[in-house]
């Protein structure tokens, strides 16, 4: 087992990786005492529940099953609602503990649970999916969805501990195993050169589900992402860094309606429309784009966007998150490695770039 | 004008109490220069809105009204859904501010849109009615109601400031304003006895509307919590005595459907239970309880309970937030102006309460 801790002020947690750690009581004990609420989809329940039930229930927990439906279109108010509604029915107080055991959306839309539940409770993140265990179970920030755009309602609310079985990727389909590459070849493109030169030779064992090469790429992406979470936790600044190829990804997802598209693969797409938006700025050498777009292509990820209308596009980026003052600002690359936000894009660049990603 | 401040390491917000604030510009200035949304509702709009409106626009803001319906119905997940919808419809950035503008609900409502919007925006309190004024606005506890319980769903998030102009009260329905008196009484009978002696001498003075009584009460109330917050902002420990009356109360309006019982009645009838539970338990004198059942009649408020079935109060007051570890905690008065927070109350003393409330 390998643990790396994301440094908070005070809230500091641990990220442990490793095989059979579902398990493992020990990992649970310091916060499965209470009752503890565990929020799993309708396919991850008869894989992994009953395991995760057994280790709490050896920690003295009083266990909850909270079981939504698999997939984006769960992480609305609608499916929030009912959770809420099931840990009130099981009396579940403010010194309670939500467990989230399952992929993004769990994570996600149980840490939201978790940060508005009778104003905040503690909480337990479980990632089964490679996505998960990359990218969304780190650094808090949770989020369910609005039909105006993804991830529009939510908090930051760290967990108290991040438990990452890799024996979980066994039973990840192939189609979720690369959406989740997606975001590690974001934390390469985007901090880190070296990595992205380990990918390029490494991407055969990871897609052959090589768990060394695996645990490795979990590692660096916990790393790479922890050190910037350290230092911005609620994305004032650097953290912003990490939604490299999010803008058009989200509008993306958003316009063929959370679902079509895995988050994974939006982000992929829109990654190679960052980083050709880049070239087009004069940011990136060409042929970095061309690497970058050939990896994500060798990871089985699309690197093409889905035909809309030029209106439709303009207005999905329009409510990006990251406008400041009613300009939207671009996460685009100045090397391979070095994102940086850029505002005053010319309009004209993004809607080229638009034009010959679709 | 009278300032006083809530004292929290770097989120400190000053609190301004005094005659025409609404329209002075400077007092907004510092908040409000980009787009700001003023969430009001549909009786406060006529009365006040287009003077803040006013006041935002000399500063530069960019306006959006969200007029929301009145009452404590429209705490819940559906009007945030529609508020969330026009804050997006309206491009509102992180970079924006919301406004709320009204009593409790508004103020409560627009405060858990802010903390939860793209992840939490900025937020200034504009308090109409007494109660919003002297408990509410201050302290930055935000929620919306479930309907399992009051206040289930909510969050943590300061006000940068809180503006409150007494002028308001003119136009405030007598009901409503023993209403807030309710919470008055709550921070002298929980925190300071002298106030409770200096409320005896001014009731009549304050149902009157006396303003120098009203500027009074509110600045005395606003000290009391905000000394309170400042030591347990997110209530760990001491700011729970605030929730004096509030076990008895939530269980009264939840059974009632929130409606016909505004909260300030029903916090008023739990106050005399609570107050009639200290002294069955031997904690507090019994012409302490008649003294404060007293105060309340003379504030014309209720001091009787509504008749629900013995089964029906159990279930209400176990899914009280101030449970922990699953037994229920009430908050319970040593003396008069000293609350404290009693776990393990003899349940047969409860039960006689109840009986004897109704």
């Amino acid at each position: 087992m390998e643990s790396l801790s994301v440094a908070l002020d005070g809230r500091s947690y641990p990220i442990h990786i490793g095989e059979g750690l579902l398990d493992q009581r020990s990992l649970y004990a310091p916060y499965g005492r209470g009752a503890a609420a565990v929020v799993t989809n309708a396919i991850v329940a008869p894989l992994y529940l009953a395991r995760v039930r057994a280790a709490l229930e050896a920690c003295g927990a009083r266990v909850v099953e909270v079981v939504i439906e698999d997939g984006e279109q769960a992480k609305g108010l609608a499916t929030l609602d009912r959770v809420i509604d099931a840990l009130l029915a099981a009396r579940l107080g403010r010194d309670g503990l939500i467990v989230a055991l399952g992929g993004g959306v769990v994570g996600d839309l149980a840490g939201f649970a978790a940060a508005v539940y009778q104003r905040g409770v503690a909480f337990l993140q479980l990632p089964t999916t490679l996505l998960a265990q990359v990218d969304s179970s780190v650094g808090g920030k949770t989020a369910i969805n609005h039909a105006r755009g993804k991830n529009m309602i939510g908090a930051f609310h760290q967990p108290c501990a991040v438990i990452t079985d890799v024996a979980t990727l066994d039973t990840l389909p192939d189609r979720q195993l690369r959406a989740g590459l997606a975001e590690v070849i974001k934390h390469g493109v985007a901090l880190d050169a070296a990595f992205v030169d380990w990918l390029e030779v490494n991407m055969a064992a990871l897609l052959a589900r090589k768990r060394e090469a695996l645990v490795y790429a979990i590692r660096r992406s916990c790393e790479l992402k922890a050190a910037i979470v350290a230092q911005d936790e609620r994305e004032s600044g650097v953290r912003a860094l990490l939604n490299l190829g999010h803008t058009f990804g989200h509008a993306i997802e958003t316009a063929t309606g959370f679902g079509p598209w895995l988050h994974g693969e939006a982000v992929a797409a829109g990654m190679v429309m960052a980083a050709r938006l880049s070239a087009r700025a004069g940011m990136l050498p060409p042929r970095d784009a061309e690497r970058i777009q050939a990896l994500i292509a060798r990871a089985g990820l699309p690197t093409r966007a889905p035909k809309l209308a030029a209106e439709r596009w303009r207005e999905l980026i329009a409510v990006d998150k990251k406008s400041a003052g009613g300009r939207v600002r671009f996460v685009l690359l100045e090397a391979m490695g070095r994102a940086t936000l850029k505002a005053g894009v010319d309009e004209r660049l993004v809607e080229e770039t638009i034009a010959a990603a679709q």
